[in-house]
């Protein structure tokens, strides 16, 4: 294992960053202060970040890259043998384009996104490529062109993807990846089972990011108000129950270990939060619509998500409406 | 029964408005200008009635009533045969000490309120009273002190309680109590079931109430959206399945016909979304808690009831206790 590590990293990859928003900026970011050959496709602040550099104000340490390799188009990018996909859900379907320009044949694509359902249609997208569920737990955002604030957390857990809903287990892709993050001074954590942990990852971010949208709320109001704690846990139920009809029983001690995490963490708005006072679309399809889709497939009743998700495609639009302040 | 009234409206009653908010102001004065004998129990806006009168600013036309029986406790009130109470629900702890002061023995409560389960605790209060249910289908709002502005509508449908949710069908109370209203130029409809009164009524107020107020919107953005629409039949049929299990059966055409209407109507703010405005309590207890309590005894779920009574709760904590604003 050891020797098919260094092989691995011999072989010394190169990493396309696709959307450099606050997650690409500061994983990419750190990938290119360790030293490796990072690309980033840069869409609103490509002037900015190809000028000046990529600035990451983090609390383990400030950062700049200065010499950046940035890209305002896929077609100047070299094929590289990683594409980190840092998009917003919301912004997939340009991968249908992209991958197949930026990716060499049997390369890796890692998938940072929330919710579900995304892996399965990259892999139509790329038959031949490596497929890695990766879930960051991290506070982290944009304030400016080329500029993120790091405020929070930053591991990353990674599950290699398997069809058909299987089981891939600790793969060398998977070490090797680990290890190149590890060495960019990025704690991971390792999954056996990809679709546990997008399960795992949706029991947390189904009631906090929609309730923090919908009730003006950070994580320590959430867990901090009695009717909305229990609410919280009634949602997370929802989406265990969904989780255990696709084989995945995920234990009640799991939601109750990740309300007392919550309560305990310092009060944090959700990503989805963030993109709502952004006025950027919300993750509403992936997040909340795909697992109410696969929950129903399954026969469980999830009415208090499927609540939720109405509420939010109803403030995205009235928003965008110019409705009333919310 | 013509020689009934007759009789009734010849003992000529006597009318105590318990609250004057908006719904008493109204009412209360549409009975005075009628020539009833009115008297009005006032809590904020004492001094300004009794000096200068109500005013009211009506879509059927404006009046004043100059000189009211204006009292800021109840132990200057004669006793009244009839107690039209209009305080909101979440006042009510006051009418146990309040009924036994102002209604003479054997008269008349009528509830002018939203929710469910206040009959119950009125008819523990006054064993000998008769107890009428009213529902008002108004538009009507304070704009200032002994001020109201009545928008639109203004039907009232009353029904006589019944214990153990009997049904009581069509009273000599009720029908005199209909002809003292109509000769107001109240619009009455009389009801012979309170209890399917109450419950038809929760169908409009649970889905409606709640959501102006967590999302900000009036009725007409509600229904105007697909997905809030949806999340608004589903919740009526919430409360339907609960007033079924309390022998209460409303046709699912009811639902449809609700929606139907709401989106025919203008644009209308719930009185729970100007409480919210106003600072005051909301109803969520009458008008949320004790019916899911209800269907929780009869084993039906309304799992997206709670998720706004819950909601409903966070918001009014959060406002108090000076949170962000909404």
């Amino acid at each position: 294992m050891v020797h098919l590590r260094m092989t691995m990293l011999a072989s010394s990859p190169t990493i396309a960053v696709i959307g450099t928003g606050a997650l690409g900026g500061f994983y990419g970011g750190l990938l290119a202060r360790s030293g490796q050959r990072v690309h980033f496709l840069v869409r609103s602040d490509f002037e900015q970040v190809a000028r000046h550099g990529l600035r990451v104000d983090s609390v383990d340490g400030d950062f700049v890259i200065e010499r950046v390799n940035a890209h305002d188009s896929a077609d100047t990018m070299p094929r590289c043998s990683i594409a980190l996909v840092c998009l917003k859900s919301t912004d997939n379907e340009v991968l249908t384009r992209l991958i197949p320009r930026v990716l060499e044949p049997g390369g890796t694509i890692v998938l940072l996104q929330n919710g579900l359902g995304e892996e399965e249609r990259l892999a139509e997208i790329d038959r031949a490529a490596n497929i890695v569920s990766a879930l960051g737990f991290v506070c982290a955002t944009k304030v400016g062109p080329g500029h993120v604030k790091h405020l929070d957390y930053g591991s990353i857990r990674i599950a290699h993807y398997r069809a058909n809903q299987g089981r891939a287990g600790i793969t060398p892709t998977l070490t090797s990846l680990a290890e190149l993050l590890e060495r960019a001074g990025i704690a991971v954590a390792l999954a056996e089972d990809w679709l546990e942990a997008r399960w795992k990852k949706l029991v947390w971010n189904v009631p906090f990011n929609g309730l923090s949208v919908v009730l003006r709320a950070d994580t320590g109001q959430l867990v901090g108000h009695a009717p909305t704690r229990e609410l919280v846990r009634e949602l997370m139920l929802e989406v265990t129950a969904a989780a255990a009809a696709e084989g995945r029983a995920i234990a009640d001690t799991f939601v109750d270990r990740m309300i007392a995490d919550t309560a305990r963490m310092r009060p944090y708005l959700p990503s989805m939060r963030i993109d709502y006072d952004s006025g950027r679309a919300l993750e509403t399809p992936a997040m909340y619509r795909t697992p109410l889709a696969r929950g129903t497939v399954a026969g469980v009743a999830m009415p208090r998500t499927a609540t939720l998700a109405a509420q939010l495609e109803f403030l995205a639009t009235s928003r965008h409406a110019g409705g009333p302040p919310h």
